[in-house]
């Protein structure tokens, strides 16, 4: 077997100094941190097709909607078109008036210069100034010691210094200025501080102000990089809480993370060093950016959302930021990217399916009751929060159990089967999703309950359609209250008493006790019932008594027809509400052979919907008279 | 501007227990834990499309090959075709005897017989059973209380020893047993604490072996799922490490933790719970699983190689690990995924391609003086380690600069371009990558190279095309040393005597000082040349006089052609080595109305190659010449 190299010859562990001091992971985290993107720096230089100046645009306006109020836009010295988008944004007023604009510079003259005249005449920029302090760096990069390293930082924060006070006074910028000791989390933590100490001196001691308006900017923005992440997280927060404790002058610093993901632990890293004392942090919206990508914030802004803490970016509609990514980077993003990818709020197996159901009828009740708080099984936001819908949730494949294949009849059709019939359904989509391997969707599913149920439509129809019907007392001889037929448009907005009489049930709930059925009509006198039926497309009228008119009409199903079946179980409860409300009516069927106490074994399950109970009723008798049939060759009497 | 609704009436932070006694930010993980693949279950069970036994079977095979010992292969009561992958892979004789199988049931007997009835017969078995323990899964989901809930764990941990006790009389397996206290991180720890107490008291009360040698099984795996992410990491392995504190008999327990990514930390928390006390980890191969999946294993085991740690799992070959991935389960691998995605070696950017290059050199030099330990710029491990080539490392684009560019010229024509010529043609790239707006090839990167420069066959000549020369000491009126040309395959082999004799600079570090071309032969004698060139396609013999080959060669072009030019910069290096070592020489050429001293403006570079190294001197001159006469219309003298 081929085995990786043993890589203790080619590569040592990063050696943190120890920190037995830290008081982060005492913290929490109650407040969202100043956020910077650098989608258009650091996001683009990393892609294979930088972004035309017109998608930075679309990514940018996009990014004031988000409500970013620090974007990092590029890196003017580098390229004209760098450059030029600066101007663009200029020239088009596209800044608003609280938005600043943040431009990279490395710590040389004449790219200083260069950027400065990018962003001349804009009204407020962040200049952002780096230069790599890790030994490897100094010593192989940039063959520096540390002072002159010190020196280098020194000397063209002075120059930045002179130009900001330049062009405030020209150009009517405000400006403030952000130093990144770049590849800090692998510099000694002390040098860094030492670094940051120079440049800090240098920038404040500035005599004229960098503001238009006069007031000066008494902060600097030191920015932590993790350039590229070596280590666990927690020993970034100890670098972060290090040089938190050390720095002077803490109040003037606005300290900013700026975290790579090589390890896998960019977020992590991001939010223990907000323990760990940061006030902001750089990234990028769905984590693009060099090698392994930036810090994903969207997954740090909801986060903390879902904490209950506003993070200040709206990310409410997920799909349109995810259109403006991968339209501008090329990139994708992955299906299970956390809050954004297609995958993250599903749930395909029946056991999370089950506990999703049951968790989501809880959070219906815990509301009635005045209490919002989202608490559910798998689902730690309520995906509606980003604007997905429910069917996203809940996917049905050879996986899958009946909670789930339940859960969207329930959804689709309103129709909250009895857990047996949840059963007897679950077998025939289990068995279509085994044939195929695929995933049944929301549809498919639909599909085969309407087929299963014989509901919803002439295309469904069994060998038995019921047409119309009409019951009398049998005491009194002639009809006393002739009820014509159900079935169609004709019946919406009749009066529903007989239903606001009747006490439905309105769950299922598995502990629920008896659902054997005991048919008692209102006035308690048994009933005859005229039926008028196709029978496998034959017009026929059938009739029979019993207590009620259900079982008049499994008197004239026998009597008739030879069709010989009885109630085992019988539920229903109301969809819809108001002039609207229906009522379904789920009943189980069983031939004389069958035993009625072993439930395991053959019964028929039927449906029902219509907004006369009796109907509901009669319906359901069919619908599982015809399931009944569907498993016989029985010839029915002429 | 649209806002999420403020988050604070719909979520409430989670509360973790303080643990100030804490020890595991001190820790240091310096070996690999155990890994428990669950690519075949967890991983399985959430996708669109589960695997098919076939390709299941594809992937397990491919993890015994990565080295993984332990294998959770699938929920065998959930579905036929879970409970019949157990019997193919036995009846297939595909388990080596050093794996183990697992399979994950939950609390309830009837589904723990059928679990057992489907491992039967295999030799290593752990049977992994789980219930949820949570607050909100006890009320909501199960209606069970604390009581409750831990006596359904008992219960049928009792009964997973009977039938472990039996089956491993009956069919010669030994068993191992793991229970997972099922959302764990959102359980009360001494709650979870107090489960797995009574679950390990009954476990390890059996009296009979479970084993099919007799020996006894004398510890019990726990595994604490972050079932949902919910908490920073930290908070995740102050739970670990409060649970490995207060569990009683910790030598018996192994520590196994399975952890989800809803809020992008998986990695970071199973890495912080191995600190914390975690012996073994379960997650997948490259991170598919529920939602947003359960922890990537090549990230952690990659992460621990980077510290210099065998990690016991072989990703040397990631690209065979992704075939089998993206093949099994349908998902893509993103681009940027850590360690495997095609970007996460990639630098497009000028200055971190810069320090890469020199990084490079840097690391060949160490490993010269026998220190192979890596340290490179931007890349945390060689990607050579995991199989990507170096052409994956550095791209180019229209953000990426001449280091770059020069780092593709050199890998892919193993020429070390001198600074200056390296600017020079950095800016040929950089035109011809913003006129497309896409990144250019290495293919695309050398074209341009030969066409700029004149170099490496017919299709790339330009108007002038040296064909042969002769040289000859000026005072020796006859030719001492004739040479005849150079240019074809004729020349193989020939003794390189003196390219030996020179002394050829090996590179091309920026701060290298004078690089002004001051011609001395080795007999320091002027010299008379005579060469053939194709001149616009029309063979002519020119020559002229000079210190050495090249100023005659200049002085001819002058004389003949009317072509005034001058050396302004030369250097030259081996290419190769032994009998195949050839000669590369950079000469920049100006003509007479250009300042020498200001070399920003007005050069033409040229590059010649041979195994002659006055060939290649000369044709640089001709390549130098050409990239002159292409920027005018001069027409030439015949």
């Amino acid at each position: 077997m081929p085995m990786l190299a043993d890589p203790s010859t080619r590569y040592s562990p990063f050696k943190p100094t120890p920190f037995p001091q830290r008081s982060w992971p005492d913290k929490e985290c109650k407040k969202a941190p100043i956020w910077l993107s650098t989608d258009l720096r650091d996001g683009n230089q990393s892609l294979a097709n930088p972004m035309t100046n017109q998608q930075k645009l679309r990514f940018f306006r996009h990014l004031v909607q988000i409500g970013f109020k620090e974007i990092e836009v590029s890196y003017p010295a580098a390229s004209d078109s760098d450059f030029n988008f600066c101007r663009e944004l200029l020239n088009g007023g596209e800044v608003p008036d609280d938005v600043w604009i943040q431009v990279l510079t490395p710590a040389r003259a004449d790219l200083i210069k260069r950027t400065f005249e990018a962003v001349a005449g804009l009204k407020h920029v962040i200049i952002h100034m780096y230069n790599a302090t890790s030994c490897l760096f100094r010593e192989v990069v940039f063959n520096n010691n540390r002072e002159e390293t010190v020196q280098l930082a020194e000397t063209h924060t002075k120059l930045v210094r002179e130009l900001a006070q330049q062009y405030a006074e020209s150009h009517g910028t405000n400006f403030r200025f952000e130093y990144s000791p770049e590849t800090f989390s692998q510099t000694e933590t002390e040098y860094a501080v030492e670094v940051c100490e120079a440049v800090k001196k240098t920038w404040l001691a500035g005599n004229k102000s960098v503001w238009a308006d006069g007031r000066n900017e008494e902060r600097i923005i030191f920015n932590l990089p993790a350039t590229v992440e070596i280590s666990t997280p927690n020993i970034f927060a100890d670098q972060v809480e290090r040089f938190c404790s050390t720095i002077s002058e803490r109040e003037k610093c606005i300290i900013s993370l700026h975290t790579h993901n090589d390890r896998g632990c960019a977020v992590a890293a991001a939010e223990l060093g907000v323990l760990a004392g940061a006030d902001r942090i750089e990234g990028t919206v769905l984590g693009n950016g060099e090698r392994t990508g930036n810090v994903d914030l969207v997954t740090l802004a909801m986060n903390l959302y879902s904490q209950g803490y506003p993070p200040g970016l709206d990310f409410s509609d997920i799909f349109s930021v995810i259109d403006t990514v991968v339209e501008c980077t090329g990139l994708p993003i992955h299906p299970r990217h956390p809050y954004a990818g297609e995958l993250v709020f599903t749930a395909f197996s029946g056991s999370h399916q089950d506990a999703i159901k049951k968790g989501f009828e809880a959070q219906t009740a815990r509301e009635k009751k005045g209490n919002n708080i989202w608490d559910m099984p798998y689902l730690p936001i309520d995906p509606a929060d980003v604007g997905c819908t429910y069917e996203a949730v809940i996917r049905v494949n050879s996986q899958s159990g009946k909670g789930g294949i339940a859960y969207i009849v329930k959804s689709a059709l309103a129709l909250d089967l009895p857990r047996r019939m949840q059963i007897s359904f679950y077998k025939v989509v289990q068995d279509r999703s085994e044939q195929t391997g695929k995933e049944m969707t929301s549809k498919d599913i639909t599909t085969a309950f309407r087929q299963s149920f014989h509901l919803g439509g002439s295309i469904y129809d069994g060998r038995l359609v019921l047409k119309s019907f009409m019951t009398r007392d049998i005491s009194t001889p002639t009809s006393s209250a002739p009820q014509t037929p159900i079935l169609g448009p004709e019946q919406d907005g009749r009066p529903l008493s007989r239903l606001a009489n009747l006490n439905l049930s309105s769950g299922h709930a598995d502990q629920s006790p008896d659902r054997s059925y005991h048919e008692k009509d209102l006035h308690n006198v048994p009933k005859r019932l005229t039926a008028k039926i196709l029978v496998d497309g034959k017009l026929r009228e059938i009739s029979g008594e019993g207590n009620g008119p259900l079982s008049s009409f499994l008197d004239a199903l026998h009597a008739d027809l030879g069709i010989s079946l009885s109630i085992r179980e019988y539920s229903e409860h109301a969809v819809g509400a108001g002039s609207d409300v229906k009522a379904a009516t789920y009943v189980e069927l069983i031939p004389p052979e069958v035993d009625p106490k072993d439930k395991t074994k053959g019964g028929f399950w039927g449906v029902g919907v219509d907004a006369d109970i009796t109907a509901s009723g009669l319906k359901a008798l069919v619908s599982a008279a015809n399931g009944y049939l569907d498993g016989t060759k029985l010839q029915l009497e002429h």
